[in-house]
């Protein structure tokens, strides 16, 4: 038993997240302060009595983690963050205007927010990412994160459920605030946790279902996730939504809109209140475990061999693995095709197979850069948009990923459509603070994939299922948002651009054209975001005609990004690339029913001249 | 028990699939011949004994329907096909052959494939989809979907599985494939098919565990998923991948490749046979239920009042399910937003909540589609990024179906980037096939909703969330392709081409530009894909100068369709979008940061003048 001193105590923590909550968000006149009052109790008991942080060093590598997969609870936690001396009244009340850090949803433009949230069913997945990298840095931190019931109808929260399960994170913890009220009406479950927990249960998960406002129950619930070995905790609160409120307590209708009355709530909660939590530091904790590093020895491959740009994926990959102790890979059970392999025999310790769960792959990645690791994350390029929607979010994070995409374009044959990636430049360029990269060559391609380690922010690799010819020199350098002209004399009539394997085809094409006299310059656009405009505008200055060729969709990629950079100089353009929908056929067969491979490429030519 | 007599001919029928599976990748080359030979008996049980299935007329109402849901099995599809007898043998050899209909993954050039599968994890909520339609329309139909047990790691798996346990979907049944062996190594859980058992009867499956490979137990099961009430069935076979043939049976590195020597292994397999199955056609059944239709009478906005699009979705919805009884609508879990609650609370039986679980609300659309339902699905625009491979494989099924996606861009407001659509139209263009709208105005929204119901493939529109003001007469026509000339003068020095949101401030621009003295035109592009190329291009030869502007990220949205369109005349082009991360702020603050308000149109135009 709790004694009464602190449960006075953690009621009155708790009405004061309650009465911050409400007037937070009146003083935006918007938010979610119902979402943030029926998780006041979890939260206050976290912070009192569980959670690990230390607020004057957020990158202390001992803090416990903290993720609100809520999001849209941010009240809340602004309020927690205002309990816990960090965040004063004028800032709290600043809540969604303009230049706040405190926005709608959190971001880590705040210290102590490790990631976006706000789509829902992110938090978890991510949260995942965290506990993983928590074992691999050998740190007892513990992760908790906050989850709405709603969400739980996400599919990434299963394949999260799956991967924590079976791997076994006891070092996390998801609290199900089960308010029983999503944003339109009530959940498919209500009140029946049961439900999740015999889904959780299913997944392998220590099970706890609470009453979510008795802090005696939450304390017991939260010790026992600490307690628990091998296995991740759910503990399934029932809460009540605006609870503390009548005017929208357990009330359909008040989802995401700040309270009618907020004066009258306060006073309802009992008035404002000047609590202050005291949050426990971290235990001393040893240095995170680093693997070793050594000297980089990218993989070299002899001009005129023929290598698959995926190949020189794993191979550099590996070398860098063996350069750099922070780097770690990534699979979506497809390690063989994207050759993520020669990782992973190489450093088993720093693969993780993922299965088929690109959004979790992608989440994975994610919690794994928050604690400095540096991810690369592989599957099909086709199957990258299954994770679109985290990959968005990585941009807002600012999250430094790498992502790398393999079977790019018709090029890959007679697997078809479905397997063809032919909108991954499109999606992947529109990402805020995006790099976008794409070799032609396996020198190249290991160049790029050092460079990436480095990268911030959210950055991707298209590689080429087929081999390709070695055209560049080993140790050649290449800088993003650079490019290279392999053809040019003053007398060219077009320039071409292209990238990855439509690099080849320009070569082939130029050649047969300069030997019909007609000298055409070929430019490798290796770097499609960010793009070279300086090369590219000298090229519309000097020719005044441009032609791009790319293995993707006319739509958002290759084209789209040359046109962008040199439309000022007003140059004569044509774009090639896929329009219609390939069946099977061999490669070369698909680049010419593309109308994407040399021909097509010299037609195209001598229609514009 | 199974007559002596009956077992016979399903092991020869089973045979003969897998002597036709091992041939067809022989004379590809490639192929999934493996995965083929795991699911051969209990394919050949299903034909023989279960399935309902009129071949001579594959539109047959009351016919079942069977989604391969491991598409690359598509050698036992197709052998199945053969044994059906309307495949014959010298097709079955075209297998992934440029030109022929059995391409490496099915897709719906066969008439007897509802949907394109080979992007794994989708034919199971496509399948909940069309047992949805099968309850809609009241016919006794079944479902029947063959999935792999790597698949059962994506979350979209897990959301079929919630909603059609929550539905009661009983003519549903899920055929797994617990082969064991995913494309790399073993799967997660092995032959553990009590592991997947545990997960399915937790989201309220009936679930039975079979020797996959004994035709009784397959027999039995499928009678059992006949015979099951109020609930969906999964039959969870324990098979071997391979088998039949030593050389791939039950071993690793043998996936997606034709055998080695293909010759031995089918005389392994008893050598070439000539089995035919005689699938049973459906009992006679009532025709489909349909509601009723009636005159189609669209909203009415007066010009000068301020109404959002987003309310225009809800309520010409409401009034297109009222002219048409084939209108259905899903929502995720967000319809007080999107406003699709206005057609639920009209037709609550048209109406399906499928949650916070976007994949699964794209899912069910194309399956709706597949008994010619015209499905309308809508969530936020940001969170439809969460269906982006749905939306993608969409395209590769020719499947109509219709997306709308509201709150728009950083128009939204307080909430922030998680909730801002921004990247929704780079990601729609790019789709196979699609049409992309984006009205200004309420009444154009209605007209647009109202020809998005026979459109083609996929067709997108995106709302905004706060009122703009009306400036089209009711009964307008804005027929899909076109855009209006809002301002034109013959002095005009430079066009603004804008949609949605946008139009508005590039008209507040030009009054305050043509008050300067300078003329200023303005289109209105309701239509981003197709574009208006004769409008756009006649801009572009009178003025010479566009600014496009949107609230959209610069790459892959209007401007770039626009550039597309007249990049061949050379107009000198600004494009104004949005560059940076926004935070919290009004929906005016917003545009002004962003810099996609008048303010910046107007000094867009100085700059380029």
């Amino acid at each position: 038993m709790m004694p009464e001193r602190d449960l006075q105590y953690l009621a009155e923590l708790a009405a004061q997240l309650r009465v911050d909550s409400v007037r937070a968000a009146a003083a935006a006149g918007s938010g979610h302060p119902t979402s943030s009052m029926s998780a006041a109790d979890l939260m206050a008991v976290l912070f009192a009595c569980h959670l690990r942080y230390d607020f004057t060093d957020p990158h202390h590598p001992a803090n416990d983690h903290l993720i609100f997969s809520k999001g849209h609870a941010s009240p809340l936690l602004y309020s927690l963050y205002k309990a816990a001396g960090v965040v004063d009244d004028e800032e709290l009340l600043s809540f969604r205007k303009r230049g706040s850090r405190l926005e709608g949803h959190p971001t880590p433009r705040l210290p102590w927010v490790d990631v976006a949230t706000g789509s829902l069913g992110q938090g978890l997945p991510i949260g995942v990412g965290v506990a993983m990298a928590g074992r691999l840095e050998r740190l007892p931190y513990r992760v908790w994160v906050l989850c709405g019931d709603s969400e739980l109808a996400e599919g990434s929260i299963w394949e999260a459920a799956e991967h924590a399960g079976d791997e076994g994170l006891a070092n996390l913890t998801a609290i199900v605030d089960v308010n029983r009220l999503g944003q339109r009406g009530p959940t498919r479950h209500g009140w029946d946790t049961g439900a999740y927990a015999r889904r959780f249960g299913a997944f392998g998960w220590h099970t706890i279902e609470i009453d979510g406002h008795d802090p005696g129950q939450i304390d017991f619930a939260l010790s026992d996730a600490c307690n628990t070995r091998r296995r991740p905790t759910v503990i399934l609160a029932k809460t009540r939504k605006g609870e503390g409120v009548l005017e929208v307590e357990n009330r359909e209708g008040a989802h995401g809109k700040a309270l009618k009355d907020p004066d009258k709530a306060v006073e309802e909660l009992g008035g404002p209140r000047n609590v202050r939590v005291d949050v426990r530091t971290p235990d001393e904790a040893p240095a995170p475990y680093r693997f070793e590093g050594g000297k980089l020895e990218l993989p070299r491959y002899v001009v005129g061999e023929s290598v698959a740009t995926r190949t020189a994926y794993g191979e550099a990959l590996a070398a860098l693995g063996a350069a750099r102790g922070d780097v770690v890979a990534l699979d979506g059970e497809v390690a063989d095709s994207t050759k993520t392999e020669t990782f992973g025999e190489a450093f088993p310790e720093r693969f993780f197979e993922m299965y088929i769960a690109e959004q979790q792959l992608v989440a994975a990645a994610v919690g794994l850069q928050v604690r400095g690791w540096k991810p690369y994350a592989a599957t099909f390029a086709a199957f990258l948009t299954r994770a679109h929607d985290f990959i968005r979010m990585a941009g807002v994070s600012r999250a430094s990923i790498r992502l790398v995409g393999s079977h790019a374009g018709v090029a890959i044959g007679e697997d078809g459509p479905s397997q063809m990636g032919l909108e991954d430049l499109a999606m992947m360029r529109a990402v805020h603070g995006s790099t976008v990269l794409y070799p032609c060559d396996a020198n190249q391609a290991a160049a790029l994939i050092a460079e990436m380690a480095d990268a911030d922010g959210v950055s991707y690799l298209r590689t080429t299922r087929g081999s390709t010819p070695v055209i560049y020199e080993p140790g050649e350098r290449f800088p993003i948002g650079g490019s290279r002209v392999l053809r040019h004399s003053p007398g060219d009539r077009v320039t071409v651009v292209a990238a990855g394997v439509t690099v080849h085809e320009a070569l082939a094409a130029a050649d047969e054209l300069a030997a019909e006299g007609i000298p055409v310059g070929v430019i490798d656009l290796y770097s499609v975001k960010p793009v070279d405009a300086a090369a590219l505008s000298e090229a519309a200055t000097t020719t005044g005609n441009l032609i791009t060729v790319e293995d993707h969709r006319l739509e958002g990629g290759l084209g789209d990004a040359v046109m962008d950079a040199v439309s000022e100089l007003g140059p004569r353009m044509v774009k090639l690339g896929v329009t219609g929908l390939p069946g099977s056929a061999t490669p070369e067969e698909q680049l010419a029913d593309a109308r994407i491979d040399r021909r097509a490429i010299v037609a195209a030519v001598k229609r514009l001249l």
